[in-house]
């Protein structure tokens, strides 16, 4: 590390700027409102359609965006907070990187989703798959917390949004893989493109800078209230893109039972592997939440409420022996520093989700999904369909929808078997593996160039090296002192 | 306490094990997707109805049940971090007994509240009645914090669960009461439940835990996080199973109202009684909601804006003086410990909702809630009823019904005077009372056996027996130097 | 500051009850559910638009709403906390005059907006405006954050909300401005007349407060949760009271984009202009936000996602710059002790966002709103049309309206040319300049008063003065010892 130096204030504010004005003209070039969020569109569409202001898909997809922002930038955010002297930079570099990412992501994600007219249309959904997306960076940033620089974590998202966005089109539009809550695309993604860089940017005198990475009684309290909001909105992400109607309200609870289950082996499992049975905060705060991972691919499907139950459980257990046996054997001898132990929330739960959406995608049938039946609307009047086709063209195509249309496209098509959809989805999981394997060891050596204003060994985990960091509070005696003698007199008085 | 011994690696694993799976198989043998969340029923319904998918009840309840959601685990969680050395287990064993009394909730709740061919039917408003009935249970922890370990409160749930829904069917089932926001249900049941078992607990050599038994000024920040997020979605708790339409409407301003008069009330209180007129944290974390407990039976009814502030203003006038006043008297004269003050915030209060909403019950007239009246539709032309009747069968449920129908039904019905439905509220809260009492001082001796893992007189309000506490942060100046080595010098170069 | 006393007992109790006595007295008179709320009238309503319970706007409303109103119960309140030793009343005061004003509002706004039958209906609107006028009081409470005390506080509310109200009405109702998101109304009033305030106050001595007017590491943390917040639920602000559909839907978007864009912006100025290229918390919790501030007013128009980010882009620079150069010189020589720099958040992003809105109206055309045509009606079938008309009400209303009406129905009019409605934004902002600043020098006279247990110059910035402050926590050496004694005993036994 002879090169080192933190040359931020050149590096930093280039980046930011340079980024941000591509950004702006990209947009000012390729970016237009969607039918639902144009004046001139939605109103034509109103009038074509006699439809309702009140059906804007806004209503019906924005409480769930508003739930995934705020796993985000609250969630991912303070989860990150654990470490005693690097609170300023886990809040702040996450809101950074993710404030980089959701524009970056709606430019990619765009070209692959299909353009309109050489343009990308934008609304509340393609806000949602931004999101999406910069939640896999900042799985990927677990990986690395306290050991990079904000330039590297932007240059990092550039490449990552862009790896995402291509595997993301390779799996659900080639392969036609199913993955709404992202256990591959999101989780197996992020943190095996994560895991790959750390070991690219592997420090062999990191332990240097141990006694900083721990936390202290205060900052697991914060790194608390990232869990609990991931913990409590994680329903909301897994369905925030599945179909309106019954797949969003299973997704719900599939996700909602499935956590529930996890929390309680996380407990069970802290507490037998804790020294004298003590539970340890880093279980809790991390592996409580695979339950959420590991229903991300089935959870649209007809999982059953024990099954997510089940899938849960399996997941929290994995998760909490993960940190307390694998991170260590990782650490030494696979020489990969996971930070955040990405691995054990984000890594395993994720090829658990991919491997158990693979079996249930394979096990679906019409019997449990539902027929969308033509046939049933020709036993209507003609008068009423006469009426129903010309009045409510909402609930028209509901009526020519089944679940398994929603759920599974193809198999309802008749383009594929269960069987089939199975085997897809375990192919999209190795590819998964692939692009973050391949695309981490080019990304890391990338950002392994000594010219990004990354810290020295010795003084990782660190708010200080990037920030202006505040004293501490006076001592309680000190200002108990002033206090008694100012405060107090004129109370008394 | 001479048999104690924190024996949490035996206990803790096995408690959560076992009852996990025995709610995965329970799970498994009796438990479905209702019609709105099955891909096969709803789509059999969308045809049937010739409904959308955007009329999926999810939509119109998952925000309210999302907000009482947070209210559960971040609100519960973090008002109770308030206490120096407790934090840890506040915010854990509040997640830890939340997690495992929403599944089992869905169960007791679903026997009672009907089975549908031998199976129990889940969607989003069973979710949110079983958020209700873990809310109850969270009430008594407040009672119990610092005395009692993972272990007992897992057990404690169990039976409080049962006994929750056993109350809850009495009350709403044959006795036809009102509660949607559970002021009898939840907080009068909760609160005199978790006091009763508090009494049957009582340490006579508390106050070696004395000097641990308070806050510090962090944590009663900590606690601030979880007063302002149960304050800001009360609203949506007493709304988030009324009837749709102008119910949830009304019982959210009426509670929006009825908080915002409480908190003017609980400061001018606060000052009042405060030593030199200065305000107690203790007051604004907790009496500022008792406004929102007050109106949890009254607030779905005509009980108009000015009440509900009258309402308010006295709960919390009531809440912030029982703080001052009583608490100190019940734990001397009566040996009761209530470690959070919820005789205050959630008994006294709940007592006056369920007065509120007796005698708010007992005014309700046809005049005031309007009279649904099937001679309405008769004035309709023939031709548009039967438009109505066959396209939007949404509409043509609730043109059937009167406010008076959703708020009163049996008054409606004819079945009741407004005066007997008081009466029967205010049996409801004496049954109440009577359910918590008995079923307190039952569960009080079961969890008194010395085979739970609780803590000794000595080392109550203390994480470090249960957790694997990091430390404090280094000392500034310590670090302050190795900084100013480390870091300054390549800035500076 | 010779007379002064904090007779906190005797003011603020009297202070809290008047008020709240009057509030509900004057509710009582005054206030009514509106139709959606009230039980009859939402069943009239019901049964003569053969309407849904689903189209009551709590619906579309309530969601935003509790966005709103987290923003500004945590996100005001928390931001505030970054003083080492005022965090209890930053979130305390917050809370006690936001729950003062919303209700005072409800009334002010109500005269302005129109009575019926010599009353004020009240619904989910009528408190989305409540809290936004809450909102420009809390702007102004920052600029006096630590020198003030709550009885001043309360009755700067009572003031500031009466002359808002005045104010508001003077923009929308005369000029026929548009401002959504309230870049004028809110953000340019609350600044101002908060800044005006606080150069009337001004403390010649205020820098023996100096120690304690900064933050602490954990200090910083805890503002950072208000930051957070802020800043993800700004779209839910800017578009919660514009019309139903696209309008919403657009505003969130560009308040997404803004925000994303003035981030980036943040980041590289504070950088550029910190010490050894160090970032500073200041800037990041405050400026972070300007872009939210500066799309308040251009928000609900055409101003396409480009446009939001350049614009968000300038006001997180223009922010920063402030926070850095501007606060400084202003304290210096304009006397003007700006606690939270709100000139730099709310004051030049307000000025910003209002300019912003007068070009963007400016430039509309029928082109790009779109042209919310009858004759596309005639095109219909009269059947389809007697259908649409006598069954769904709800899409006629949107079928005969454009966005053109929705954003600026003066235009649509023809009452307004295009540049005539940009000539009336320019108008408003001078207006609201005008009454901030004679609204803030009266009212500051009236708070200068010595009769409001205000702190003196030597004690600013201090919870001792106002409350019962806890100690902090026992070292860990010394609670280490106490634990390894008495805890680790039992577990190795």
């Amino acid at each position: 590390m002879a090169g080192y130096q933190t040359n931020l204030r050149l590096t930093l504010p280039l980046t930011c700027v340079i980024l941000e004005v591509i950004l702006i003209i990209l947009f000012a070039v390729l970016v237009e409102y969607d039918h639902e969020t144009d004046a001139k569109l939605w109103h034509k569409h109103l009038l074509q359609h006699n439809d309702s202001n009140y059906n804007n898909d806004f209503y019906y997809r924005y409480p769930s965006f508003q739930d995934v922002h705020v796993m985000i930038f609250v969630g991912f955010g303070f989860l990150m907070t654990f470490l005693q002297r690097y609170g300023f930079s886990s809040v702040a570099f996450n809101f950074l990187i993710a404030a980089f990412a959701l524009q970056w992501a709606t430019l990619m994600q765009g070209f692959f989703h299909g353009m309109h007219g050489g343009k990308i249309h934008i609304g509340v959904e393609s806000m949602i798959n931004a999101d999406f997306c910069t939640g896999s960076v900042l799985i990927s940033f677990g990986a690395l917390l306290g050991k990079t620089s904000p330039v590297q974590l932007l240059l990092m998202a550039v490449f990552e949004v862009t790896l995402f966005a291509t595997n993301e089109y390779i799996l659900l539009s080639i392969l036609q893989a199913k993955d709404a809550g992202g256990s591959m695309t999101i989780h197996t993604f992020g943190a095996y493109f994560g895991l790959v860089v750390a070991r690219v940017l592997y420090r062999p005198q990191l332990d240097k800078s141990k006694h900083k990475n721990c936390s202290v009684y205060h900052s697991d309290l914060f790194a608390m209230i990232g869990t609990i909001y991931l913990w409590m909105f994680w329903p909301s992400f897994n369905s925030a893109i599945t179909a309106h109607g019954d797949d969003q309200h299973r997704t719900v609870m599939n996700t909602y039972y499935s956590l529930a289950a996890c929390t309680l082996a996380t407990f069970a499992m802290s507490s037998l592997v804790g020294p004298g049975g003590k539970l340890d905060m880093v279980h809790i705060q991390n592996a409580a939440l695979a339950g959420g991972v590991a229903v991300g691919t089935a959870g649209e499907m007809m999982l059953t409420p024990f099954g997510s139950m089940a899938v849960g459980f399996l997941a929290g257990t994995i998760s909490t022996l993960g940190y307390k046996f694998l991170s260590p054997v990782m650490e030494k001898k696979l020489k990969i520093q996971d930070t955040c132990g990405v691995h054990n929330l984000h890594g395993m739960p994720g090829i658990l989700g991919a491997v158990v959406g693979a079996v249930t995608a394979s096990l679906a049938t019409r019997e449990v999904y539902g027929d969308g039946s033509v046939l049933a609307l020709r036993r209507l009047s003609p008068r009423r369909v006469y009426v129903s086709v010309c009045v409510q063209h909402v609930s028209l195509t509901s009526r020519l929808s089944s679940s398994m249309e929603d759920v599974f496209p193809e198999i309802y098509a008749g383009n594929f078997s269960a069987s089939e959809q199975g085997v897809r989805q375990a192919i999209s999981l190795a590819v998964t593996l692939g692009m973050a394997l391949v695309g981490g060891v080019i990304v890391g050596f990338i950002l392994k160039l000594p010219i990004y204003s990354g810290p020295p060994d010795t003084i990782c985990f660190e708010d200080a090296i990037y920030w202006e960091v505040p004293g501490e509070m006076e001592s309680q005696e000190e200002l108990g002192t002033v206090m008694s003698e100012e405060v107090q007199k004129p109370l008394n008085s």
